[in-house]
């Protein structure tokens, strides 16, 4: 199924917001305005702000607030991307060169601040004082688990735990805010943006465990980036943890967070992973999050955007980049 | 005059700010919280927060807003000089080693990623609209002011004007927010809020040509960091744009921004400011701006907080460091 299809319900909203998104590069300073378009140029999958109308739907659906979130969620999705990469490191995202690569660290630093900012004007266009809360709690979140990842670089000794904990802040926490914030701005009952957040947490925690099954399983070209980039930055995520508890005594994982950074063993690690059930068995576990996910959503009042939180939910797990 | 006793009408409300500052550093994550303490630890003068409340005391001084604005600002201060010690590949700042020159680049983005956020849950509890937005602004414009700086580095043909922009966008955009908060958060007239805010830009743009000057003539114990580190990255300040008018053929600023990264020049350049009246002239300009902005101030109530804000103009002309 289409994005597009499953986004239906808020499909001419979504274009409201690529508008917005588009406006935030018009400003009047040239070399600012190439990396705000570079950076938000259409092309990702835009859920997050999906999330966000499609949750606003099941009430009072109050466009122009809900506008304001979803972009402020992009935005600051956006600026995460940005300061990650420049960590990282990293050369490539969606297929093209990063602001990192193409203009540095100090560009990358500062156009994420910007966009930080600009996040939280959006966000104050919501005139919810929870909302604006939350957002920026999502941002401490996020860093939080950030600083987490750049502690336990390289460290083999993560438990399961330790991984969906980190998976929450870096990922989750983003969906949680969108679900949340959509049913908040629609003056939903506070049961139902809890059962929102819920979904939102749960498919944030599937989306993210998707991403760490794709990044071994994924072609450069389907991900745009080179597989096997998380073991290259030491980031230890549940295929790779699987690898370790199944082959304790040696596994390449284990090679290469203990030192030997040889390519060759990004190489056998990747191949041992997709030739094993440990794909299965995390995928397993990704759709039993997204089918607690639709469960969470039955009690809610059975509306359009309901079968599209539901479809997406399928859509998170079938996805190949 | 001590900054004390300057600040004798709010004394005992910065120390809330101070504990509160002190609780931000208390989180559950050693490492962060040890990141935190070594950037919030007492040491800086802490004029933001003091702008904030003292603006706050000419109408209806409601504590707790004021507070919670006042820290979100000293947050929002101390993210952006992590981010900018890390862009600047600073090794001191305060006489004490920077996050970047200890941690690395990493940790100081997500660091400083984590008070922005910080901030935003302290602005979120003014519970006013009208501070958050101009929080988030006042973001974007001194990121949008270290882009334009980071741009025009070793630029020498950049005008007065240029200069004035860029030390509103990285100074006193913040000064503006803080005094102009005060205002808004004591119900005052808006006519009021105005002039505070006037007097903000005013001492703000003082205060950045000081801070200028004393790159030049102070010594490294007071500034906590070598004299001439503007010429080193680059930045062409007022001191050197007078020299540069002056002896527009040839002078050691010209053989700096033309690639003559020599040692030698930095040390000429600081001798020929020292020792020429453009030392006086950038503070004539300076004291100009905080006359200016003491006149603002007479038509507010005369309560002891118009006499603090007057005393804090002349200190930040007089101050060494």
């Amino acid at each position: 199924m289409e994005l597009s299809q499953i986004y239906a319900p808020v499909n001419n909203d979504l274009l409201k917001v690529e508008a917005a998104l588009k406006a935030v590069s018009q400003v009047d300073f040239p070399w600012l305005s190439q990396l705000l378009n570079h950076s938000l140029e259409a092309g990702g999958k835009r859920i997050r702000p999906a999330l966000t109308l499609l949750s606003g739907q099941f009430y009072n659906y109050k466009l122009e607030f809900l506008l304001n979130m979803a972009l402020s969620i992009e935005l600051m999705h956006t600026a995460t991307l940005i300061h990650d990469d420049a960590i990282d490191k990293s050369d490539m995202r969606r297929g093209r060169a990063t602001v990192y690569k193409i203009w540095g660290t100090e560009p990358a630093i500062l156009l994420g601040d910007y966009l930080f900012a600009q996040a939280g004007v959006a966000v104050s266009g919501t005139q919810s004082i929870r909302c604006i809360r939350a957002f920026s709690e999502t941002l401490m979140t996020i860093s939080r688990g950030e600083l987490n990842q750049a502690q336990n670089a390289f460290n083999l000794h993560q438990t399961r735990e330790q991984y969906f904990q980190r998976i929450y802040s870096k990922t989750a926490s983003l969906f949680c805010l969108a679900t949340e914030s959509g049913g908040i701005l629609s003056d939903a009952p506070e049961s139902s943006i809890q059962l929102l957040k819920s979904y939102g947490h749960d498919v944030g925690i599937a989306f993210q465990i998707v991403d760490d099954i794709l990044d071994f399983t994924g072609t450069e070209q389907e991900l745009g980036k080179p597989s096997g980039s998380d073991l290259i930055q030491g980031t230890l995520t549940l295929p790779a943890i699987m690898l370790n508890e199944r082959y304790p005594a040696d596994n390449p994982v284990k090679r290469i967070f203990e030192g030997q950074r040889n390519p060759e063993y990004i190489r056998m690690a990747i191949d041992q992973i997709r030739n094993s059930s440990i794909v299965d068995d995390c995928y397993k576990i990704a759709r039993g999050y997204c089918e607690k996910a639709c469960q969470t959503l039955q009690t809610l009042p059975a509306k359009p955007c309901q079968q599209s939180l539901r479809e997406l939910a399928d859509f998170i797990v079938k996805r190949r980049k």
